[in-house]
């Protein structure tokens, strides 16, 4: 495979992937942002994708075969509820149609996890079986031009893939964000808070979440496609993960070790004792206890 | 095994569970604590142990056969250092002797796994092997009275049995301490702290802690003894435990849900994309971005 790709967010977190992979792929890659880049492997356009002329001049003076539409209003905690999200939602359905007018040939945009309905099946996300139903307006904005654009390609013969993200981690990632304040707390040594220590989610390093569309990009998949590592874990587990890793170079606090555990053969062979409760049994019967004071 | 068995602390966390198995076996029960009882199944004693003449009474008044001395300063996160600490050994090994000389013939009680050296076998504790090196005021006095007592009991012929408690957990433990304030937290919706997520750690349920003792009592064992599970579970894991068991009867919060799960069918076959970084692997990489930014 081989064209001209305009990838829009080309600067951020993922797009800086997806671009070094269209590169290696025989891409000629051009970026556009809203800030200036020092990247000096494509050609960058600094604009402002909400600004209709923008958009219009831009497409003009690159003539894409391709296109990847990666930006978006990403904020952390502000993007779910954003009043940008439907601005957004417009200037992807008109940036892909003066695309195609262009003489664009296939476009891949990048979807969500938050388009499906999280509700069924236990959380698991199949493309073609799990009925969409966005519990936000960033899921509602992002499903809605997905079937604008699936039906306007359809009808036009354009080809279109769209890559539902799932969580991504990685280096460059916002301090704020669930790995990054994960990890920046263990460093310092601080304590960590996991509001949904239970939760499974899908996380996928953004470099591969990079590579994938780069794949997508260059492949003639068609309609959605998940961009995830299909392995659920939980965020607690995630927690213990970077604690081995930050804890791996770094002594335990305050000399606190980092197992102890008794060997209970005196109790159980001599004394004769045998415990009533295994740990789940009696968390159980615990956070019962505790839900009965409130 | 019968007798008339005087329990100190016998109003506490573990000691209510300790007097309630020892009835079970038979033993007349004599507890002391420094406020008053409501337990009508023992022989309530006010006072306090660490006064010299209230001691002197409580036993000339008990004449108790069996001791489990389960009482001490242990309020928490005060008591690792707290100034009482000695003051706890001296009367310890004072109500150990007017024990024997007013007919004792067997004395439990309660040590900690603070005595061991925690820096030895990847924190595995043997009470033979193990070498003993507190590392906190609270350890080294109860390493102290442990040493002196047993010292005295080989030269007197008193039955002496050392119980070494590890963690524990269950219903009426102080609010702030680890399990109880992991449970308020999580029922609350309220965000978890984790200050060592990744330490493996011996939980055993107070009722179990309890008749553990019970058991020793009855026991003719010397010497230190775990009080323990065996099991060293990750804090982490304790905390995803209790999220079960709370989000169990609730909703998650926020419509967030329990489980979110790509199928990566299409992306892997139909793309044909292979991830570069496992979750390990690529949180391994992302930790040491962080520590470099530092």
């Amino acid at each position: 495979v081989s064209g001209v790709v305009l990838v829009t967010g080309a600067g951020g977190f993922v797009g800086r992937h997806a671009v070094a992979d269209l590169i290696a792929r025989g891409f000629t890659v051009h970026g556009v942002g809203r800030k200036p880049s020092h990247d000096d492997s494509i050609t960058w356009h600094q604009a402002d994708l909400l600004d209709d002329g923008a958009r219009a001049a831009l497409l003009h003076a690159v003539r894409p075969s391709h296109l990847f539409h990666l930006a978006w209003e990403t904020r952390h905690g502000y993007f779910w509820s954003a009043p940008e999200n439907p601005a957004w939602a417009e200037a992807t359905l008109d940036l892909i149609r003066r695309f195609q007018d262009g003489g664009g040939r296939r476009a891949v945009v990048a979807g969500s996890c938050a388009e499906y309905d999280w509700s069924l099946n236990d959380g698991d996300c199949f493309e073609t079986t799990t009925p969409c139903r966005p519990a936000t307006p960033y899921g509602r904005a992002k499903l809605a031009t997905f079937e604008a654009a699936s039906e306007e390609a359809a009808a036009s013969g354009l080809s279109l893939a769209w890559g539902r993200l799932f969580l991504l981690y990685g280096p460059h990632e916002g301090a704020a964000r669930l790995v990054s304040s994960l990890i920046r707390a263990m460093l310092a040594g601080e304590p960590v808070a996991l509001k949904e220590p239970t939760a499974l989610r899908d996380f996928l390093h953004a470099a591969d979440g990079g590579a994938a569309f780069g794949a997508l990009v260059a492949s003639d998949v068609e309609g959605p496609v998940n961009i995830a590592s299909g392995r659920g874990v939980a965020i607690a587990d995630v927690a213990r993960m970077i604690g081995a890793d930050v804890s791996g170079a770094d002594a335990p606090p305050d000399g606190s070790p980092a197992r102890l555990v008794a060997d209970v053969s005196r109790l159980r062979d001599e004394v004769g004792f045998t415990p009533r409760y295994n740990l789940e049994s009696g968390l159980t019967e615990t956070v019962a206890w505790w839900r009965d004071q409130s």
